[in-house]
């Protein structure tokens, strides 16, 4: 017994204390952690509010996520399904509302896994797009869950190209009635969310027809599944798309339609209406439609992309001050990794991108809320800029979070690609947010249209957005700079990037130009511009941001540290974009090769000062321990006894080893038939 | 019934025709497809047994992968253990042996998913380091499967620093036993295949103790497992580590020793051995451990990373001939997706890639074999030659393999992210291998100080082995390249890799000589040279790779269109890296700006002309249906038929609807009690 004991003294749970090697990291933070997560939380007051709605909703144990990493889709999916039910009785509970102050602070607390998202998009839809009877009919309806709505826009054959749907809708004035049909597999809907097993009504897309005359897209309200027993409709087929990389909670559906009847009153008309006759009528613009989704995708950047890149520097980080691993100096104690450049080199321009993003979301927020303002004045001057910044931008934001996210794993190796390191979830999620809500590259397209356009419209002397009239001024054609230290000026580098924007902007327009002019198709030129049109729409919200971060920075109160450390979180954000898109700051001698030296090995020398803070930059982000569920994580860094716990719960442990009795033991017992 | 017939049609299943977008692009094409798979395999005479081997995997229903993308952790293990054995009676009906020339066909053949992989390295490490007696003792027991082996090397605390494994094994003269144990948590050996719950031995590797002394890490023989009823041996505390982003088949373990007692004879004793009075003797050379670390490395680039590749452009590419989306040209019908410029640019340069590597990994293989000869007679110089490339080759080819299957899977848009598309799969495992086998960076570092050290004796007229010669010599300063025709000429591009890499190496040689002279202690300044290092060694084998493509292309025979298409392809590749990497052509001007604009013209000009035949380039690599287990990728193209039959076969359809009873219809008929 003594024996057994020997090597059993360390294996009682230590999750009680705090890892000393990360909590040295906190006792030499140069600023104050709690403001600057009241700084990230826009006040004092926001910071309580959202710690009290994860606070109730961590505390509730049908929220738990305990499992997560376990669970089959099934499991998951019936967990959401769980979640999202028990959700409208907390909101009821609590005294929270769908437009109270709370309401944006309930998502982040779930991290996701919760049903009936699609839900609030079929109630958004008929608010924005159906009459006000629509509107009166409906949403009473869904708000009391008398009914479960999804969204059925993408079909098998078309995402990006909406008007290619090719699912019908014929007008049949005989009964008044819209018959819906999917002529041909590619027709079928694809992908809704909640459609796959829990809805009973969806808006439908579907190109118009009228006495044989087709109208375009238009959206229909289409009831598929009984409310009384949940079977499918007359006519509808539908079930789940089966596994996807991540979204296992989701019930992603297919559905397809054979003559469907919908009634006249079905189709959301507040911009467009079938009279009994077959007359067909349009109301108003149809650009409001864009605004819809500029929403949308405005909405999502945060939570569901900039959140999880956070998460993933705070696995990351807090892991690379207990992880220790090989020796700096010989005789020395192993080191931790963070002290390493490498690491350094990997995870701390993460971060920075973390912060900048966080930046210039609320400036994506503001301009998006400027609109809004005089969009309901009937001005939709702004809506061309916005439709381009939140296209940019969302292209630009999902690639750089879901490529931190993937160097945060990777530089946590081994552990790193445990699902129990929380990075594997967090990284086949956000990978879906750079193709869903419009490819990035078709995107990043649209923005490059917008940027022609006003490069165009700049060099002519007509005005343009306020967020390119850079593109018309003269600037020097020589990056200023003689020493490392010049690069530290947000002057310099915000200069550099906005001279490599324009110039690529500039190339690729007079590109498009030479090969209309030598009689190549517009079309056709178009298409043989666009990878350097993508890379001059990157280049512009690149700027953006590096403009931006500085912008904050000087706003920022200079008490308390904060201001200091964001000032280094500003520099390596704008450099590291330097040092790993060289060439374009090169190509025309704007930088020098000597000026890219001096770039560098300031860049380099940021590492190490960041790094002290690195800790107490990750802990401002204020993510909970079940938030994060992270064995790797963790605030107290204990991550190896964590590891070994979590582990232990795995179903691979707690059921019986499948394979023993009907392979092993035949194998080992040489009992095998006929080996 | 009528009515419903209307839209059922389409609904038979078209799995037996080809989709006429995709057979048109097979009548085209510019080479014999079935001679440039033979030349991939090495002759015709490979090829045919290559398909030998696979159709008899294939066709055997114990092998199939059909439902994989349905099944839980659980199921994985069970199906691997069935198939690693039914896998033994296989290959003795098919008379294949382990030393055959089909052996190396099966794990392709295959595609992973079966156990008792370790169960080799178990055998391998035994012949490599035991002694003669242990190998006459355990490996015929090993063979027959008598007893079943894993190889427990790392630990929770432990990865790429095996000198800082913690595990113990203490002396026992009294017993002639080695005691071992894991001291504290971190000691735990964690991640080995097989071992969490299946094997019954393992090779531990731990640190030596004799009468207080420590000597350093080394192999032994330990039984975990009872090999009658599998039980956990005592003192023996073993499991499952739970789940990762992919390898659901393996059972990578955790173990844990508490006084494990193993005779005398248990150490493997062919380099070292403990005499029974406790005096230690060590035996010839410990380099060769290296090697055995190498022989790894690189057999596992083609089947591990490369084919993965392969199989993604191959999914990819015929999904892009399939999809068509939008318009190039108003009026016209939708475009294929490949037919637009920022999908070729996505997907080419990966297949270039694709091939690039594959001509690589011969020369990696021929480079282990001349070392492999030279060892045999006793020579061990090629040793540093063969560990550095073996290092950056891996670090460099798993780094571009990853990034590129995760390319084709975004470039597949929503379908794409499906795990029916068989790209989610391929993305989670293939990043593994950026980690396991020495993580990149570290190996990168190797790779430099090789390079480092290369360098300095080269400069000071040293010989040096014959992949760093070029270091060197002394060449031109400037690209003489005139117009954008002139970077399809190999010597141009090759000069141009040849002269980066010198750049980088003498410029970070130069950095770490400063830092010293300036008194920078020299552990120190490494470490701060390691960013520029970790990319002067990528620099390095990125121009290997070019080198060896262009010699490889050079020998192509000039018959049947091969050379013609794959010079273009060595083009693409080699361009692409240079648009990619535009910052270190720049830097000192070796390319101007404007040769860097003829770059662009000749890589952009090369991507309609190689997707003229990227179908038959893919079709090239031969991979089956079974073996691709895409739905968006067969060989007939029918990807949206396929996607909706599969999506009927999962788990979510064929199983009730869990969610519905307990949670969906009390809501509907609003009975959820005190909602």
């Amino acid at each position: 017994m003594a024996l057994l004991e020997t090597g059993k003294h360390w294996q009682g749970s230590v999750l009680s204390s705090v890892n000393p090697d990360i909590a040295g990291e906190r006792q030499t933070a140069s600023f104050s952690v709690e403001k600057l997560t009241a700084l990230l939380d826009g006040g004092v007051e926001q910071t309580r509010m959202r710690r009290a709605v994860a606070e109730a909703i961590e505390c509730d144990p049908e929220f738990s996520r305990e499992n997560q990493y376990f669970q089959s889709q099934n499991e998951r999916y019936e967990a959401a399904v769980r979640k999202g039910v028990h959700l409208q009785k907390k909101m009821r509970e609590m005294g929270w509302t769908e437009d109270g102050p709370e309401y944006k602070y309930i998502y982040r607390a779930l991290s996701g896994d919760v049903a009936f998202l699609l839900h609030s998009i079929f109630m958004r839809s008929i608010s924005v797009l159906g009459s006000e009877k629509q509107v009166t009919k409906w949403i009473p309806l869904a708000s009391q869950y008398r009914l479960i709505g999804s969204y059925a826009q993408t079909e098998l054959g078309h995402g990006t190209y909406l008007q290619g749907l090719e699912t019908t809708a014929v007008f049949d004035s005989s009964t008044q009635e819209f018959i819906l049909n999917t002529p041909k597999i590619s027709a079928m809907k694809w992908w809704p969310g909640d459609m796959g097993r829990s809805a009973t009504h969806t808006v439908a897309f579907a190109q118009l027809y009228i006495h044989g005359k087709c109208y375009g897209v238009h959206p229909f309200i289409v009831q598929i599944r009984s409310l009384q027993d949940h079977s499918l409709c007359p006519g509808v087929t539908a079930g789940d798309i089966g596994p996807k990389m991540s979204f296992e909670h989701a019930d992603n559906g297919y559905l397809m339609l054979q003559n469907v009847r919908v009634p006249r009153e079905n189709m959301l008309s507040k911009f467009c209406e079938v009279q009994p006759d077959g007359t067909y009528r349009r109301l108003g613009s149809q650009q409001i439609n864009y605004f819809t989704m500029t929403t949308v995708r405005i909405s999502l950047i945060s939570d569901e992309v900039i959140t999880p890149l956070m998460k993933a520097c705070t696995i990351a980080i807090r892991y690379s001050v207990v992880r220790r691993q090989s020796k700096l100096q010989p005789g020395e104690e192993e080191a931790k990794i963070l002290d390493y450049q490498t690491q350094q080199e990997k995870l701390l321009p993460q971060l920075a991108t973390a912060y900048a993003f966080h930046f210039i979301d609320h400036y994506l927020q503001e301009l998006f809320n400027r609109a809004y303002r005089e969009i309901q004045r009937k001005n939709f001057d702004m809506l061309p800029e916005l439709h381009a910044s939140s296209s940019g931008f969302k292209a630009l934001i999902t690639q750089h979070c879901t490529s931190g996210v993937e160097i945060c794993l990777r530089a946590c190796g081994g552990h790193g690609y445990s699902l129990l390191s929380g990075l594997p979830s967090l990284y086949t999620k956000i990978l879906a947010s750079c193709i869903y809500e419009g490819e990035n590259t078709i995107l990043l397209l649209q923005t490059a249209r917008f940027l022609i356009k006003s490069f165009m419209a700049a060099s002519s002397g007509q005005p343009v957005p306020p967020s390119v009239t850079y593109l018309a001024a003269v600037k020097p054609r020589k990056c200023p700079a003689k020493n490392k230290l010049d690069f530290l000026s947000p002057d310099i580098y915000t200069e550099a990037y906005e001279h490599t924007a324009v110039r690529l902007i500039r190339s690729t327009a007079a590109k498009l130009q030479d090969l209309i002019q030598s009689g190549v198709k517009k079309h056709d030129a178009w298409n043989q511009c666009t990878v350097q049109l993508a890379q001059a729409a990157k280049a512009h919200c690149h700027y953006i941001t590096v403009k931006n971060f500085v912008e904050t920075v000087e706003r920022l109160e200079t008490k308390a540290g904060i201001q200091k450390i964001m000032k280094h979180l500003c520099d390596l954000f704008a450099l590291h974009g330097i040092f790993s898109n060289a060439g374009i700051f090169l190509h025309d001698g704007y930088l020098s090769g000597a000026q890219m030296d001096m770039v560098t090995a300031s860049y380099l020398d940021l590492l190490p000062v960041i790094r002290k803070d690195a800790v107490p930059l990750v802990d401002a982000f204020d993510f909970s321990d079940k938030s994060l569920n992270s064995a790797l994580g963790s605030y107290d860094g204990q991550v190896y006894q964590r590891l070994y716990e979590w582990a232990q719960k795995s179903p691979t442990n707690t059921q019986m080893n499948p394979a023993y009795e009907r392979y092993l033991k035949p194998l080992l017992h040489n009992t095998l038939s006929k080996l």
